[in-house]
């Protein structure tokens, strides 16, 4: 642990929209009680203006830095980013991190206990959007007696909710900071995801969704879902530097259907870690609701959607970034543009694809820390 | 049907390999006897040098033209390639297509009757390679007493049967064209197999691969297998072309796990008809081979492995192709010419992604055309 770790952290909840009190969903259907699990570090400031909420991706947590204990192995997920000196500085910053709405790390989601029925919601848990993340996520913001975001920051699907956030409550937030993200998903991502909810269907252990009623886990078919997924998150080139056609601990090919190539063996370590750590139906909700995105849809244009914002807009992208590319970023800071709204752009270089933002790059971490200094002098 | 069709055709059966005279394959196995499934158009002259061998993709068959009866709804997969007046034009050459050893469509596979045993081979097959598979073919060009192939020609993993062709018999071949192809599968490559491979592994009914035994069919795992590999098929320009968020039949979205999408109606549709066409056990046995395609390891260097060759060369790619890229074919074109070998080459505009050389292409079909007219002149 460096001195400019956040140090211990834990995580806290926060339950609101208790019946009859429940939240409107975009789908039209009412739901309450709802708990957020969430992380702060560092200290809000009198005016209450000082807060940088970070959204997190598909499967990420509110456990964004720090560490739990002292012997705690590994920090949360963007530990680089935050702390004392760090560009999300501590010093200067009160961090909020939340785990969205339909998660599987604290917060009420398709594993919670629908207390209709006193046993887990499963496929009961309605579909939720984005939307309705960011609309949870306002609950939480209230509570925690922020006046004003100094900034929202999100990479992926967290860069969504940095959008909607922007655009759906535009006197809240000060800057946004949509990274490696899209204003919509295309027909190709669409397709991805489709093809890895079908993998969890065609498990036997899934149980359309019943499975903790049996004990079991769809693990294989998350699994696949998790290792296709991870493939659009690295890049043709990263792969190659980082595996190329080595073989796993072989010197010539195995002529059976074990592991020959690294590469196999690192995507199935990958499947396997992960459904140690997340959820099938979650898993479902959560790209069914990156499916749903669509600002275009929503206001009837991109330019449309962004009339309104009062934000200034830092848009990143990575050259090596296949999934959500930077022709797809340039839309968001053209529609920012023909609004005339203030919008710095830049296509960052990295081999790591998508998943670039989530590492470690000089470039990335000086412009955010400047331009969270800098946007609202 | 029109003029210029083939017409009706018929796939016969040649047998060889008997025991004990059992075919080498590079795995160090024997196997036999092999039956291959092959269809032949036009006459071949009395030299024996007018043949074109074509050489199909994963999923191909021997059935490249032409229709089975006047009622047949569909010709073969190559169709508009192959009759007179056409490309590979049958008033000129004598045409011959068979299914790979090691495929469903005929020839000997996993899914044949292992003479051992009296049972099906299933997961007993032993794993064939590219070699293997040209190995075999060149048993089937000696029966039919062709004494040099006019040109070998194949699209995708057709492609690297043109390259092995023309690099294991050099004084057989006047002219390769490896369409859409690479000479060694790059890691992601390898990724998107696996991940295939893993979906049928994860089907309850695989069974091991012993799914005929119980008169099942992992029918979920090929059809997530295939609905992955598509995607690799197709381009995002394409599927955005195609699809892009439209809704299937809907009005708004279902906020449930229905289809939602076009492209997810679209896929669905893919992975179920490709079920009812293709055996999932032969599945693992063909991504396997093409996986194992390497020339650079086979002969030390992709320089090396084509010191020898005879044939001219023409090599095609596509601009969309991300499978198997414009990049990796002038890796191939590099190669041949640091070797002072005949070599055209060509980037085809298209937006169909690798799929491209299945679709009808004007370029296409007047380079492949005049390189065989002029090749041999």
């Amino acid at each position: 642990m460096d001195a400019n770790s956040i140090g211990i952290v834990e995580t806290k909840f926060f339950t609101f929209a208790q019946p009859p009190n429940e939240m409107h969903l975009e789908s039209g259907v009412k739901l309450g009680p709802i708990t957020l699990a969430y992380e702060t570090y560092g200290q809000l400031n009198e005016r209450g203006d000082n807060a940088l909420l970070i959204t997190h991706a598909l499967s990420g947590d509110a456990h964004v830095a720090g560490y739990y204990s002292p012997n705690d192995p590994k920090p949360g997920w963007w530990d680089f980013m935050v702390g004392p000196g760090r560009p999300f500085d501590t010093n200067k910053y009160f961090v909020v991190c939340s785990n969205v709405l339909g998660g599987c790390k604290g917060s009420t989601g398709p594993t919670s206990t629908n207390p209709a029925t006193g046993k887990p919601y499963n496929l009961n848990f309605p579909v939720v959007t984005i939307g309705d993340m960011v609309k949870a996520q306002r609950e939480l913001v209230r509570h925690l007696n922020i006046s004003k975001l100094h900034a929202v920051v999100g990479g992926s699907m967290g860069g969504m909710q940095a959008l909607e956030w922007a655009i759906k409550y535009p006197d809240m937030v000060a800057a946004a900071l949509p990274i490696a993200t899209t204003s919509r998903l295309n027909a190709q991502g669409i397709a991805f995801d489709e093809v890895g909810r079908q993998a969890i269907y065609a498990d036997a252990n899934w149980k359309n969704g019943d499975y903790s009623d049996y004990n079991l886990i769809p693990a294989q078919g998350l699994s696949v879902a998790r290792m296709l997924a991870h493939i659009t998150y690295l890049s043709e080139e990263s792969m190659h530097e980082k595996f190329g056609r080595r073989l796993q601990e072989k010197e010539r090919y195995g002529y059976d259907f074990s592991t020959d190539f690294e590469v196999e063996s690192y995507l199935r370590y990958q499947g396997e870690s992960f459904i140690k750590r997340f959820d099938a139906n979650t898993y479902l909700y959560i790209s069914k609701a990156i499916d749903y995105f669509d600002l275009s849809r929503d206001y009837g244009s991109l330019e449309n959607a962004f009339k309104n914002v009062q934000a200034k807009f830092l848009v990143l992208s990575f050259t090596s970034d296949w999934l959500f590319t930077t022709a797809q970023a340039k839309e968001i800071v053209r529609a920012l543009m023909v609004n005339g709204k203030h919008v710095t752009f830049c296509e960052i270089p990295s081999n790591y694809g998508h998943d670039s933002f989530l590492l470690r790059n000089a470039c990335m971490e000086k412009m955010i820390a400047d331009f969270l200094s800098y946007a609202n002098a």
